[in-house]
């Protein structure tokens, strides 16, 4: 046959088509300061609209029963950035240093090569003695790293600038002096500050003066000028085009007192838009002592008056519609980038306000108000197609975000250190995953005045909390517990605790908070498969229990020699 | 008057006698490793006579009632190490390393200017990987101290040295060896092998070897080497005139296996000097899975037979007997040396051994065999004279040592982090000092047998004794408790953890274990002022809850001004 003979025309070896790089997926996570779970319009308030807020829970779940592993700022912080019960970091409250050592989420993220990245506010304090201790210099990388609890500061800002040594002169202040609104402290001036009608200073820390505009443009308030500061790292990230993947912490300040915010929000709502106070008579007369003792401190006084409300909670909503308005801007800028396809994007609070509810303001305890937070992850792969726009009612806990993210970025979840759960199995929508059966919450109380007041030590000084689908237990140290119907009594009025008729309920609880106080949480130095390999064997050459050479020889042990 | 004007002959200034400087006062704490609390004759041994231990307990406090945290070496050691439970420290198996930033006692004594050194054994693995994550070289000063667990290596013996990568080539193989005494593994070939009636080595290693003498000489032997290391130690440190007070932990690698001990210990005893072994038909036949599940480890099923007991128990006794005539030679060289009235001695176990016991060996559960340890501190202060040769029923744990020798030192207690308490109380012989009425002792048995038997999950291996003054409760996670009358059934043959009768008990001693696991234990960056002088006021510069200036100017903290 003719040319058979003939060898193949020579072709080139096969080439996949060319495609760009595949770019790294990212996360933005965004936490609002002191945010209650129902002020926003997906999670029904009748007033205030949110619709950037909510047009993110029509792309992700909004997850309806999520809780803060404590109702206050440092804590439940410390709580999302490590992964951990505060019980087991530590830190158990606003500037309880974070232990050297204790390993956080950008530790896990750096070593998945994933930059954790910080604009905003963390309420962090690092653990000097313990870096001193340990030969940390303060200033290098790594010290650094603990510094800012695992994030690259991008910018960090913890919010507050009084007069002081509290955080002063943050780059904030420099960025006001810049625009000309200048002084001995800026922030104090301008950002918390409105003017009287004689062009007198009044001050944001006085309650009366909410509803005057702050002094500050909003342009150039704190909203608007952190939203700023992620579209610049943003885009510094993006223009790097062998960067790998980001995790950016959008960590707000807002809408956390200082309650005082700049026009057009400083009237955007009035009086006749707030809700009304959910508390009870019964409430008021409550023979809990650490309830009554916290209705007794100042801002909870202030709250229960009707004014202070009226003044107030125009000014947090008005906050909070600026986050939101900002927000639209934020994801404008990343539908144009192209990012919205490869950015999950979370949106979250580290714990509530109880604006009045329940006779209390600030959040000292473990109602709804306080402890439960908004909760959104849009994520934005196909496997989380099923669920958008979805509600979740499961039991989850800010320590689960944590483990969410690795999951995300392909990483392990670490259950030797890190106590969450991710939520991938929730985002895909399956729907008999195994999921945990209560939330735990914990509240140290040992520097509040409801301690001293009550005469008791710093060590009894602690709250935990347990719910589980209906119930709400509050375990006081030294007290009888709280209880709390959420099916027949949503609005927790009406204090179970003492109750005769629920011993059974109240046992139950109590002892899921036993089960949970037994586990695990400070053996963190073994991953689960380091401890199998070691499971029923001795190291090499240990031989225990054996009589003679026959028996160790019927073993496979003898002779020994060396591995 | 004649000489009125003139002026008083000038004298030198009044000066202090000359007198030699104060002393330093020293520690020196003996630990033997895996020697149970009974076989001591200051602690009723019928035919084990260890006079110099007597003599020890003469001048100081005998306590009887004193547990370990966990009946295992490494976490047991680490909280001797720390003064802290295991479920603080996190190291809850040997080889489990103890997390970077887990302060020691070698650590907070430094801070106090004394010298903490070890001549012996820790058990401690250090934590490489956090060493590494916090830029810690393991070679540097701090890495060699976090490696070593707080204490300065004057000598580290693990006391194990196979064939293979175990603990290998210590400066005891070079010390044989420079004796001649050598070989490929000269601890195998002489400290750890008899010699048959051919000349062939037969290895300690094997129980039916255990009745024939070591070939290493007695003064070769591991406790006579490690007696004269301490003893070049304190010679050395006392030598430095200029040298401040030190703590010297003799940490002895007997008795615990292997069971074989040189001439002329090995044949000292014989199975007539035994005592027999306490167990009952009713513990051999018990229901309850986890007991039943060890009473079948290979090592406790050797233990069962009497040829065992009678073969190993009196090399037991030998390695016991060698340690009591080394502390004889140590004693008399501080007598010697003048040190007695400036050193407190404290002598240890970290956890017995079963022998055989309730059909067991090793140490894995919490009987008394196990858990209970031989306790005696001898202080030689005036404040401990009236307690000499007493003996105490306190409820002692061996994370009370730590605080007792900070406060012997002056220092704090540091109660923030170190969670036992100083003995001095019960050393000055206060009666009515408050005390614990619980004592506590944990075990995590992920990587054991018995977990791979029971298939149960690694997390939920683990069981915690609770016990008081009369009752000893073990629960099990995921088992019933098992429970025991020290009073009744003081040999705690009869298990009581089923009986309906006993369920009030039951109740009380779990209600202890919540307690103690609902405490602070990881709270450790401030200590209890720091966070008394945080209380009930908030940081300058910040207002909560006030209305108006009028309020704040009532309350003192208007005008706002930095401190």
């Amino acid at each position: 046959m003719a040319g058979t003979s003939e060898q193949p025309p020579k072709q080139p070896p096969k080439q996949p088509p060319k495609q760009p790089p595949k770019q790294p997926m990212n996360v933005l996570w965004i936490m609002a300061d002191q945010l209650r779970w129902d002020y926003l319009s997906c999670y029904g308030h009748p007033s205030l609209k949110t619709p950037n807020i909510d047009r993110l829970a029509e792309r992700g779940v909004r997850f309806d029963r999520a809780y803060v592993q404590s109702p206050i700022c440092g804590p439940s912080r410390m709580s999302f950035y490590t992964g951990r019960y505060v019980r087991s970091h530590g830190s158990t409250w606003n500037g309880f240093p974070l232990r050297v050592g204790e390993p956080t989420l950008g530790d896990h993220l750096r070593r998945l090569g994933v930059r954790p990245v910080l604009v905003g506010k963390t309420h962090m304090v690092p653990d000097t003695a313990g870096m001193e201790w340990l030969g940390i210099d303060p200033g290098s990388p790594i010290g650094t790293t603990i510094a800012q609890c695992g994030f690259e500061p991008y910018e960090r800002d913890d919010g507050l600038h009084p007069d002081g040594p509290y955080d002063p002169d943050p780059p904030y202040d420099a960025y006001l002096r810049g625009q000309g609104l200048d002084g001995a402290n800026p922030w104090e001036a301008w950002a918390n500050s409105a003017e009287g009608d004689d062009g007198e200073l009044l001050s944001g820390w006085l309650l009366a003066n909410s509803d005057r505009p702050a002094r500050v443009p909003d342009e150039h308030s704190e909203t608007p000028y952190l939203t700023r500061r992620c579209i610049d790292f943003i885009d510094q990230a993006e223009k790097q085009s062998s960067a790998g993947p980001w995790l950016c912490h959008l960590s707000y300040i807002k809408p956390h007192w200082p309650y005082i915010v700049p026009a057009p929000y400083h009237d955007m709502y009035g009086p006749g838009d707030i809700k009304p106070a959910v508390r009870g008579n019964a409430e008021r007369a409550s023979d809990h002592p650490v309830y009554r003792a916290f209705q007794d401190h100042r801002v909870c006084r202030a709250f229960a008056r009707d004014e202070v409300r009226e003044r107030v909670i125009p000014a947090y909503m008005g906050l909070i519609k600026q986050i939101d308005d900002q927000l639209g801007i934020l994801f404008a800028h990343l539908e144009a980038k192209g990012l919205m396809e490869r950015t999950m994007i979370v949106f979250s609070s580290d714990h509530g306000d109880y604006l009045g509810d329940h006779w209390l303001g600030e959040k000292d305890l473990f109602h709804e108000p306080s402890v439960r937070i908004p909760f959104i992850v849009a994520d934005p792969r196909p496997s989380a197609d099923a669920t958008r726009g979805t509600a979740s009612d499961a039991l989850v806990e800010g320590i689960d975000l944590a483990p969410t993210i690795l999951d995300y970025y392909g990483g392990d979840t670490l259950p030797h250190v890190v106590e969450g759960r991710s939520l991938a199995p929730l985002l895909a929508g399956e729907r008999d995953a195994p999921w945990r059966r209560y939330a735990i919450s914990e509240y140290d109380y040992a520097t509040r005045k409801t301690r001293m007041a009550l005469g008791i030590d710093q060590a009894d000084a602690r709250l935990i909390m347990v719910c589980d689908a209906r119930w709400k237990l509050v375990h006081a140290e030294g007290f009888r517990p709280m209880l709390f119907d959420l099916e027949s009594d949503p609005d927790e009025l009406d204090d179970l605790g003492a109750d005769p008729d629920h011993e059974a309920e109240r046992t139950r609880l109590l002892e899921a908070i036993f089960t949970w106080a037994r586990r695990h949480h400070t053996r963190i130095t073994l991953m689960p498969d380091e401890i199998e390999a070691m499971s029923g064997r001795e190291p090499p050459g240990i031989l225990i229990g054996f009589w003679d050479e026959a028996e160790a020889r019927a073993a496979g042990v003898w002779p020994v020699a060396p591995e």
